[in-house]
């Protein structure tokens, strides 16, 4: 390019429309004059006070406002933070997908769910190859992830190189298939990269992440060690290497392999359909076959390493699994850690295995599979870029990677910690946070999309708190005169059947303000609702220092 | 005493009435025949799923059944899971409290707030100093914890004595007061121990706790360090110890020492008041005089370490702290590690203050209060009990000091995990546990106690998940017909403006169903509100895969 074309050349924006100040939820758009190029799409689990709430989408109406420019959705890998909102969004913007295999089936499994299999374009990629999409080339790079067929993204535009890691680690002795492709990574930055768009998740971290392989080698030890029981592990579903190295494992000690919990089926399923998992023959059982072999010859690998409260594992915790009982003949191994915020569950549930009488070993039999600190500065020096973006992680990871990209050289004004809608405008020469872009979560509850809102929420944690107190009394329609009531229902706020005098002077106090309005003449039904409310609440208050919620309902008869 | 006596001796009780399988809730009862003496009386937390619930006190039953024998509550330390409950249960059991003076201190404040003062009896004791209480008799011994003035209990009976640690480390350098008294400890070991009950707490973790003095070095060197910057530290208010250093390493440096969120400032006056802390003149200022003092020459010790939302540090993190916001010129210490469960509302803090662009340091500013294995260890060592009963903890803790236990040579048949409620009856010849009194948390809302149980803490779980449907009709009471509605009024259900159309149509399904049954000439109520409760839920069911809890009401006018 000559330098006059240059001066003309826009500029490429880069837009996350989730991802930023939180986990999950990952989607980022590229826009370069009338391309959109979107990676990933995610989803994100709901936060403590979204009670009731499914999970959490992203608020895509940039991407609809600007709906002719978008050319498709290209994904990382097949992890729900990446795709779990595509099925939502995809009914409003129907462009086609972009993705590895694994990773192309694990989303066509979530389209049949939501019927939307023969109404998308879908395109599998393989490693190395590149793919138009307007202004932009995509090229799909392999890495290594705690799920396989895991890639980065190498984003051409006319403004120069954007390189998306996705999420990833370095793993040089992976399971299955090929180690990161730092030959290429080094290429590319050779050539020159703009900017790098970097896994965060552990650059508080320091030093490098294990190997998959490790794992492989615990199991073997604790294969040996737990020679005499059942073993029970459970893992997350999507880590088909995790499952691969346990059944390698039982096989080599001559056990039966019996899966259990609905996602680890479906994902073992599909991984095999795909040839990504190769299990040896007469290896698998069903469930209902445990019985035909001793319990040291048995493994059940299953889901509920989360402490996820319906999950398997934790139905055999709480003696509600149908086929499935855990006693002193069990050894039951976590090969994960918790994720942050469920340490609690998983403890719960490590504790009812060990009330049990089961052996539980849920510390050192898992690996990360994210980059910790060596590792980014690997890709960093590889690609050498112009602007680092750190990328995946809480507001303090995407700090912790800042430091290290200042550490390697990058001068702090070309390290860019973004919020979700930030439009960040850039090129060789400059580039620059300009304006802002609608982006914020959809709560996702049952099949209703976004129509619980702040309102709804309000309502949910009020009640929950301390629950309901129903008015309802009928008005004669002429005279305005009580015809029925004022009762008080309730529910959620004490146990009636021995509140009765509580209750009975709720309903003294609440007749009497309703009769003091319709004797002063005021037929306002709002007036005598905010009367109702008014004593209520204020008796509530005094009697138990709790604040139900009040709702006065008046019938008109 | 001689070999006949032995025989007709009775045996000593052990009945915890809480505390075990659970973190929190200490209270434990020790029975020798007409006597029963309380060691602690604690609170514990509400899980997640008891929503609207402030705390949970023990069901003491068996203590009220047997009333005539209770001699008095014996305390450890003056946290709120061995003094929590006491307000609340010395209602119904009125006794002596014996404990140390900074925890009688703490007691005080408690029973102030719940004007107990001038009825319950009170009674201060000395390290090395014993009581007799019916036929027992109990020493307290000095040890070392995160509150000052922790003591374990020599429980003497005829039937042998039983030593219990309560929460204990061993700090060969307090910061305050003596080091444990591991003199005493052997001699009572020497002399012979039937039982020993120890703090399981940390008895997954090998090695010792470092000394509480360590945390006053870590702070010289931050303070040496963050020499341009305002300093705020979070930590537990009741460690007055760490307070200590903090004010000690500010006197040092030359800044002035600002105290915020109330049970920080209660717990310092409560131990300046009792001589157990002494604050260098012209070090305290108030909030209002941080202005007249440059950011670097001022500390702030603060509530909030972990993450609580109405804390002083969660204020100032969310913006709605009124006298101290936070920028870049803070570095924020949090002088703690997150309570189990807390990981995530902790973490929430730290990105919200990194995002005002604080320095905040939240790892290695603390050191625990619990001993670890080689200090288990060294107490097993100096009693030589013949039985083991470990406690605090949950279970996977209590399970660990067991081991330990076994390691060191008490035998497995000796060694007993008790649950909450289960009577360990022992004494030289043989120990056994016999029977079950009734145990249960006592759930506490507002001023209520005991009133909200499973019904409404289910009925507060609907809500919570899916809000309420409130369908109101009026019938006529001679002609049992339809005189007005049915309406239907939903909160927490779904943002109705938006939702015009499901309204209507549920309004109609339930309408139909409601002149169904009346046009049939059902009358009874019953029927009618349960043909609402099966069309609607059905409807909405059907409609958006939620389950509202739905509650018709019938008004007869």
């Amino acid at each position: 390019m000559k330098k006059k074309e240059i001066e003309n050349a826009s500029k490429l924006k880069i837009i996350p429309l989730g991802g930023l100040e939180q986990i999950g939820m990952n989607i980022t758009a590229f826009e370069y004059e009338d391309s959109i190029v979107v990676v990933d799409c995610g989803l994100s689990f709901p936060d403590d006070d979204m009670l009731g709430i499914d999970l959490v989408i992203p608020d895509i109406t940039y991407l609809k406002e600007n709906m002719e420019k978008v050319k498709g959705f290209v994904i990382t890998h097949g992890h729900e933070d990446h795709i779990g909102a595509l099925p939502y969004v995809l009914r409003d913007i129907n462009v086609p997908i972009y993705a590895t295999k694994l990773t192309m089936g694990i989303i066509e499994n979530k389209l049949k769910e939501h019927n939307l299999t023969g109404t998308v374009k879908r395109k599998v990629i393989k490693f190395g190859q590149s793919i138009n999409l307007g202004h932009f080339r995509i090229e799909f790079i392999r890495t290594n992830h705690s799920i396989v067929d895991a890639a980065a993204l190498a984003i051409y535009s006319p403004a120069g190189t954007v390189v998306h890691t996705g999420d990833f680690k370095v793993d040089y002795t992976p399971v299955f298939g090929d180690a990161i492709d730092l030959q290429r990574f080094a290429e590319i930055g050779k050539k020159g990269v703009l900017a790098l768009m970097c896994d965060s998740t552990n650059a508080e971290r320091p030093g490098f992440t294990p190997s998959e392989k490790t794992v492989g080698k615990t199991f073997d030890s604790l294969f040996t060690e737990h020679k005499d029981t059942r073993i029970i592990i459970a893992t997350f579903a999507s880590n088909v290497d995790r499952v691969r190295q346990i059944i390698n494992s039982a096989y080599k000690f001559g056990r039966k392999v019996v899966v259990e919990g609905r996602s680890m089926v479906n994902i073992i399923e599909t991984a095999t359909g795909l040839g990504y998992l190769n299990i040896p023959e007469n290896t698998l059982i069903d469930i209902e076959q445990l019985k035909d072999y001793p319990d040291e010859k048995t493994v059940i690998i299953t889901t509920g390493s989360q402490g996820e409260s319906m999950a398997a594992l934790s139905r055999m915790a709480g003696d509600i699994h149908k086929k499935i009982s855990i006693g002193p003949r069990d050894t039951v191994i976590f090969s994960s850690n918790p994720i942050p915020g469920n340490e609690k569950t998983v403890t719960n549930v490590i504790n009812k295995l060990l009330i049990k009488g089961a052996d539980v070993i849920f510390q050192d039999v898992h690996v990360s599979g994210h980059a910790c600190q060596e590792e980014i500065k690997l890709i960093y020096s590889l690609l050498h870029p112009q602007y680092a973006i750190p990328v995946h992680g809480e507001y303090k990871h995407l700090r912790a990677q800042a430091k290290l990209a200042n550490e390697l050289g990058i001068p702090k004004e070309n390290i860019f910690i973004m919020m979700s809608g930030d439009v960040l405008e850039l090129d060789r020469e400059a580039a620059k946070v300009k304006g802002k872009v609608p982006v914020g979560g959809i709560l996702v509850d049952g099949l209703g999309v976004g129509d619980v809102g702040n309102i709804v929420l309000r309502d949910r944690q009020h009640l929950a708190e301390d629950g309901i107190l129903i008015v309802v009394l009928a008005l004669d329609a002429y005279s305005d005169q009580l015809v029925s009531g004022p009762d008080i229902v309730s529910r959620g706020f004490v146990y009636v059947r021995e509140s009765d005098e509580l209750m009975d002077e709720a309903r003294a106090i609440v007749n009497e303000s309703v009769n003091n309005c319709l004797d002063r003449g005021i037929s306002d039904w709002g007036k005598i609702k905010g009367g109702i409310k008014d004593v209520l609440g204020e008796f509530v208050w005094r009697k138990t220092k709790r604040r139900p919620m009040i709702l006065p309902i008046i019938m008109e008869v």
